[in-house]
């Protein structure tokens, strides 16, 4: 019997949940909150779509389960900073995230800076320390480099720049786009790659394939993401709907309409499709992946 | 003729702060204020005291210079960062740094925080990156370890967050030394171990010492820096004197008076020669800098 896409992602929720836990610090440790902070941050009942995408492709490939927990774990205490930052009142200044309050709400404003500050070293720490047996030296090296590039200037930061800059702007599709593939584009592409490293993959093609695939499934997670703004129930999302607009930000409904962003999210699906067209069978979890991310209603 | 450790420190300064500017991105990249934010906040006439830290141990252990850039260059990005963060107004809310605004009133509260992240990945991905023909990968991974554990929950953000809950308490030595021990002394202890190991150090003993001196002038600094805070004049300090009896914050002069303190200050400069005490004259620099950090006036 095939277990459908929505078992598998609950499967993978499952074991990242439990893995993000062995790395995060006791709450007892420096005997301020930061440490509740960072739990808080993390384990949140996200949708852990960046883990997801690390196991399954790994998966795919053959790799190690028990190796893919730590990029998995590394990327998504990646991701759980870079929410916690963006929500700041100087940023996009949400009140809530997943039906909570955000952290700085829960916890202040500097602690909640620095949970988010310490969820990046531990993304760096886990990564360094915790494959040390398991995998070449060097491959953990370009694991650490490629998760840094997606975070930093290259990524997630600049991004994230470029978004607070284009509030009340003018964005063409192209810039629009640009700025999502460094925003959430870069560390989605990255989860995908980090799932093949761990598979020592060193055929090219494939991997270029995959980073294509990664790009064309990030910048449909996000049409998605614009789309359920407009249209989504605030309950069901667990966010305030509606914060995009109110903010005057450019999103892909406001610049193609709904019926067109629409069509963007299946032609960024069919994209990723056809970089997979050429594997079996084994590739199967991340085609219905890429279907789902584009059917999801939060 | 013996250099004196004024002329090895400016030679150490204009060292890094020429290859800071190599990594750092160059200001057309997102069309942003971000990178002029991450330059500003680096390229600031800083003391440089880390980077000089790895310099001089590399060196007294014939460590490559060239190679010693890299961890001098991570260690002051990652230093850098922790200063913007923690100049926000949640945290500190300075105005001044080494005489000049600090990174958010000159550039704004959420470039700021992104200049902070953004430089805290370019520490990490300078040290993945740079070093992969020179130094053997395991001990690159062991440096991000150590630069790592420096920084987020075992370092500085646990020692922030420390800081920021004291404001107001009464604190003993042991708890105002465990502060700065994990606020300031994890960075500067790393910058002597990361100097070490580019010299591939495997004598555990002298890693062991290294550590100890690194602890000790870690905390000389400190008491400095909190007497300097008392005594000292705004224009020379760069800083605003007295900030921290203005943010009621728990000091060395506070607990221990100011002859306590300077007392202490030499206490730990003596703990940093004698746990060189078993080496040559190649240590003589690492020693002259244990007495220049509590002879300091700035």
């Amino acid at each position: 019997m095939t277990e459908s896409i929505t078992d598998r992602l609950n499967y993978y929720r499952d074991r990242v949940d439990k893995a993000l836990l062995q790395h995060l610090p006791d709450t007892e440790h420096t005997g301020t909150t930061l440490e509740a902070a960072m739990q808080y941050a993390t384990l949140n009942g996200g949708k852990r779509i960046r883990p997801v995408l690390v196991y399954a492709t790994g998966k795919a490939l053959g790799a190690d389960p028990d190796v893919l927990d730590v990029p998995a774990c590394a990327i998504e205490y990646m991701h759980a900073y870079s929410l916690v930052h963006d929500d700041l009142p100087s940023m996009d200044d949400d009140d809530l995230r997943r039906g909570n309050p955000t952290c700085h709400i829960k916890y202040g404003e500097a602690t909640a800076i620095l949970a988010g500050d310490a969820l990046q070293a531990l993304a760096f720490t886990t990564l360094a320390i915790s494959l040390k047996d398991k995998l070449d030296p060097s491959v953990i090296i370009n694991m650490m480099d490629e998760l840094g590039r997606a975070s930093g200037i290259e990524g997630m930061a600049a991004g994230q720049a470029i978004d607070l800059q284009a509030v009340g702007q003018t964005l063409n599709l192209e810039q629009l786009e640009a700025m999502h593939r460094c925003k959430t584009g870069a560390l989605i592409k990255a989860s995908v790659v980090l799932g093949a490293t761990c598979a020592h993959v060193t055929d090219d093609a494939l991997v270029a394939n995959l980073r294509t695939y990664g790009d064309a499934i990030g910048l449909s997670f996000q049409i998605v993401d614009d789309i359920l703004d407009v249209v989504g129930d605030t309950e069901i999302l667990g966010k305030t709907q509606g914060a995009d607009i109110a903010l005057n930000k450019p999103t892909f409904p406001s610049i193609m309409g709904l019926d067109g962003a629409r069509a963007h999210a299946h032609q960024q699906r069919d994209r990723a499709l056809a970089a997979l067209e050429n594997y079996g069978v084994e590739f199967d979890e991340l085609r219905d992946l890429a279907s789902y991310i584009v059917s999801r209603s939060h």
